[in-house]
């Protein structure tokens, strides 16, 4: 089959495909409330059913706890490859309403853009693909690869119910790596694939010095202050470069290689807009890297919240016997979240005068991942890419966390491609979301062509 | 007259002392709630009428915006000194009521102690000056010094009034020095004389980040995170001494006299009980002073509150955009508070780094104060309290501010003379709050020596 029969078969059925997305992104599965529970199974329900229609025939609808698990798959290519795609058909709620120009579900195409909650994020992307198997399976009547699709209902609610789906159908869901389209592209027209995130060490600290809040007067000067003490802590944890300073911290972090800090320079970045982003005085981190090198692939020790004696609307002269702080430590890879969260529970304690009592927990931690650049996973993403964008794809990372990717890591063991086809611009979780039909119909090609090159 | 017809007066007169006492104390003048305000000036008429009782012929009641002021004077020892003795005879509210062993506006005598709210805070201590005055009249039907007496119903409100009374009135209140009975004394037994009090500069500083909250995933390693910047700049407002780092910050400080070192030395202090009665694990402070010096002589910087970034239960992963903290420094003579907030705002400013915003702003001040301790009114005191109490009196200082006394200060240019009967057990503002007629009856007789010792 060529890469022409593809083309022209999705150029044949744009309008289809648009409407069938319009059914999908009509029902209202908003996971967050439970008196919706109703709306989302329905939606489940309508995707295995499509599923089935574009031919596949192992499609199940597993119940959780929570939401169902959608899954179905292709096991016809004896000897050839697997891949796992993952999405999800879960949606945000709508709120605010009447900030929506048209209303959320019911979708509506403007200058060539969709509009309507779950566009981009992510029954558009998913769909993509889902459009993307059907064109291989209606040009051919099979399949190059093996496929089986894992789509979950919990997303937004924070996949609660995934993990241990996942683990108890560990052996099904054997594959050779993940595919997952549910993010941004770097720059509109730019395809990008995301080869790396940054994991987390979420960590709580308390200072103690007196006993019960004392006042300021009648004791300031004598005893302990405990703001004053976790100020001084928390100075202590970062050196003159912006270096994290506990000891052992940076051991097992994989440095940047030479070509990536080559092709993170050459995206379509400026620090100017990046300060227009978020509003910065000026911007800051560790010395010797740029600002897309310290959000990528550098870690961080970032306070999160912090609170600690009268914070109320004027004075109040106590001097409180607690303070304390939430902080993390964003990770990369090799960085192992539990061996952190350890070090740095160490050196606080040991940089903490003995005159306070000091506590420090950790609340949770995730896994950094990379996905080798050389994988043939990654190298057939590149290839597909570039056959339905007409434009070398360019190498990003992710400077957060995608939970199901480390699990997919850690669970499967196997490595995850992110490919997204949404643009920054997407609005997705707020009013007026919207999916560009150029890039739905772009995303389409893609997947039938990397399922080639994955042969 | 000599001191034994004060004694021997003062000792033939004790029952009816206390039974007037416990009318003073029936009276439920709590000023924190209006719709008590009835009560409040019930009490303050019931104060003037006694006070012409005992032979005052100028008393007034003057009204103010809140409740109301009770001023009298006598003026008769022609060529003579004048002293302003100060007074509040409104109370705190009683809450919580269920703690009382008795109703805290049924006054009973248990164990030679008064129990009612007021006993010691501040009726019982104002009642013991004016039946010294009493005393006095009795038996010579004349005052040995000119008495000015200024007595508020809003001391527990925080005197809002005041300050504007006494500016508008501050010619008749000209005096030689104030004499005040507010406060407990150092030690059961121990009179004592506070002629020192800190001041206060009390300030707040916000940090600016980003513009508005971020992802720390996202973003976290590439812009300032305001938390942290808030740490640096607390950790940089000491030094390894724990002295002040503000530039200028001690200039105006009056060192610590040797013999005033060697009172303090002196003093029933211990630092076990005073870790167990701050309940801090260790104490800590400026090298080089003790903690009495540290917490009645030098100035402090402590912070009082702090809060940022997300603080409830659980993790959230925000790079807040703003960090505040409230703070403050208490003062010693002869430091002025506009002047060291002035310095401290000036030096966080240098500090902060030019990639984020900074706000500094002080809420307000109060002036430290000094009373010489060769004084003529600090050594009437003196004696007085010996001649009463067959002890040598204490000198102490108090590491917290008395408003008033700054006012006296500032506005009449006239030191204070703190001579307090009440004792650290007390109970002042809490449940069971009481007075030891033993230091009722000692007052009463402190007082009219004092009268007699300042001629």
């Amino acid at each position: 089959m060529s890469d022409q029969a593809i083309r022209d078969y999705v150029e044949a059925n744009r309008e289809r495909f648009v409407e069938e997305l319009k059914e999908f992104l009509r029902i209202p599965s908003v996971s967050t409330d439970p008196v919706n529970a109703g709306e989302v199974r329905r939606c489940a329900e309508w995707l295995a059913s499509h599923l089935r229609g574009i031919g596949l025939e192992t499609v199940e609808v597993h119940a959780t706890p929570g939401h169902p698990i959608v899954y179905a798959e292709y096991m016809g290519a004896v000897g050839k490859p697997t891949l796992l795609l993952y999405g999800h058909y879960d949606v945000q709620p709508p709120d605010p309403l009447e900030l929506w120009l048209t209303p959320p579900f019911e979708p509506d195409v403007r200058d060539n853009k969709i509009f309507a909650r779950g566009a981009t994020d992510d029954k558009g992307q998913l769909f993509a693909h889902i459009k993307g198997i059907e064109t291989l399976l209606a040009l051919t009547g099979e399949l190059p690869v093996n496929i089986k699709l894992l789509i979950e209902g919990e997303e937004e609610v924070g996949s609660k119910n995934l993990d241990a789906w996942i683990e108890a159908n560990k052996e099904r869901l054997a594959s050779e790596a993940v595919i997952i389209s549910d993010s941004p592209m770097f720059a509109p027209g730019l395809p990008s694939i995301t080869y790396g995130l940054r994991g987390l060490a979420y960590l709580e600290m308390t200072v103690r010095g007196p006993g019960h809040d004392l006042h300021s007067g009648l004791y300031g000067g004598g005893v302990p202050n405990p703001i004053n003490e976790l100020g001084r802590i928390i100075a202590k944890l970062h050196d003159e470069d912006g270096r994290i300073a506990v000891p052992g911290f940076y051991d097992a972090v994989r440095e940047l290689e030479s070509d990536e800090r080559e092709a993170f320079a050459r995206l379509p970045f400026t620090e100017e807009g990046f300060i227009a982003e978020t509003g910065v005085v000026g911007l800051t981190g560790e010395t010797g890297f740029t600002t897309l090198e310290r959000i990528w692939a550098r870690p961080t020790l970032d306070f999160n919240g912090i609170w600690g004696g009268f914070t109320g609307a004027g004075a109040k002269t106590v001097l409180p016997s607690t303070a304390s702080a939430k902080f993390s430590c964003r990770l990369v890879a090799d960085q192992n979240p539990d061996k952190i969260a350890a070090l740095v529970r160490d050196y606080v304690r040991s940089i903490a005068p003995e005159y306070v009592e000091i506590s420090v927990e950790l609340h949770h931690g995730g896994s950094p991942v990379i996905t080798e650049r050389d994988s043939r996973a990654v190298q057939a993403a590149l290839r597909a890419l570039k056959k339905s964008w007409d434009v070398d794809p360019v190498f990003v990372r992710g400077g957060g966390s995608i939970p199901v990717v480390a699990t997919f890591s850690e669970v499967l063991g196997v490595p995850t491609v992110l490919v997204g086809f949404g643009l920054d611009d997407d609005r997705l979780h707020s009013p007026n979301e919207k999916f560009n039909l150029e890039n739905f119909y772009a995303g389409i090609t893609t997947s039938a062509f990397l399922w080639n090159e994955l042969v």
